[in-house]
């Protein structure tokens, strides 16, 4: 059963500010929460509606999820987790992915997923990129989150103190086809609708663009989430063949 | 003002049925409207809350426009547009894109976008597949749906039909970086969590495979868009360089 108050602490989850102060966050469905489980997460509190062998956890039914889901096809199973305390380092060996003020929380899901994928361990967030902990997010990585460290800096400062090459993709770079890219770099995303900012660009001499081939009649820029997979796609090109 | 029969009618039109009935589709915001209007698409009607030059519309207030709108945040411009009549060939020029049973709007959306940004002009789609002028796919397409062409038809007899290679992307394939790609071509991507149809990929002798770095600890697949951006961007490689 789950008390009055777990069901509002649950539902202040949805929100930062209450993240923040209670050190906890929520997880929905099997996939992730288990993925969760598997890869050593703390859970504060599992609620399910089919038992769990050797995992704590409380029993409740379908309509006391439905009252704590932030999905609109409610999971059998959600988990309350605490944060994480990550230890990070400006400087990072191998390839690190930074985003400029992400905001839509399915493209955050969507580049922690392909960083999974291509082995990337370090996501650097701008502080006003939406948070990795935001159930939209946690949910839309579908797993990913357990094994990404996403890490909310000032970019401005990474920068600075990062000793590898940093790119920046923007609209008026060279071909990224044309560009050998090193094992150890920083790739700087920034948003559709508003690019990198000018004060983080300024500091960035390698600056690449995906080719159109639209003849000019296309769309004027790509979706974040799309042009890091063309880009990761590429980069990691050398290390796969 | 909007009567009450039209107010019905552009709510039916998030059915397919009803816009196959009514031969009709909606668009909303500014971008897709507008590149719509532009790309010779015939409204029948725009109602928005701003005056237009030159375009036949109708005035609506705010709240007229919330009772009709399918977004979260209402935009200023809603159009009802006639479905267009595409003529199309099994036999095609270029690169052609064909998807098997992708049930999610904003990968489909994601999808047109990106053959937009490559030139793509024809994305063959199983007639599972969630239909182009669903209104989360008109809006999350950002105007492509105005310059590429989804044609919904049986894959296996695309497939048998086509003149050209075919490529399907696999979890099992080689990888997509020893494949030298020709001018001439279709991509047949099926779903994340099916794949792509048995039936098919028996008829397919080439399946490509987009390499992890996770080191067999990462996620067991990539979102179907991440997947269609990497691809595209490394079959456009050679073209672009």
């Amino acid at each position: 059963m789950l008390s009055k108050n777990r069901l509002k602490l649950i539902r202040q989850l949805s929100q930062k500010k209450f993240r923040q102060e209670k050190n906890l966050f929520v997880a929905e469905g099997e996939k992730v929460v288990h993925e969760l489980l598997d890869s050593g997460w703390r859970a504060n509190q599992i609620y399910t509606t089919d038992p769990l062998k050797n995992i704590p956890h409380t029993l409740v039914d379908q309509s006391e999820l439905k009252k704590i889901s932030n999905l609109s096809s409610v999971s059998s199973i959600i988990g309350v987790f605490h944060l994480p305390k990550y230890e990070f380092s400006y400087v990072n060996k191998g390839l690190s992915v930074a985003l400029d003020s992400i905001a839509d929380p399915g493209n955050l899901g969507t580049i922690i997923r392909l960083c999974d994928w291509f082995g990337i361990k370090n996501l650097f967030c701008s502080p006003n990129t939406v948070d990795c902990f935001n159930p939209k997010v946690v949910q839309s990585t579908m797993g990913s989150i357990a094994r990404v460290q996403c890490h909310y800096v000032e970019l401005l400062t990474l920068i600075d103190k990062c000793e590898t090459k940093v790119y920046a993709a923007t609209l008026d770079g060279s071909s990224l086809y044309k560009e050998s890219f090193p094992t150890d770099g920083l790739l700087l995303m920034g948003s559709e609708s508003h690019g990198i900012n000018n004060e983080l660009l300024a500091e960035i001499e390698n600056r690449i663009t995906i080719p159109t081939h639209s003849g000019g009649r296309g769309p004027e820029s790509l979706n974040v989430a799309s042009a890091t997979a063309i880009l990761l796609g590429e980069i990691f090109r050398s290390r796969a063949i």
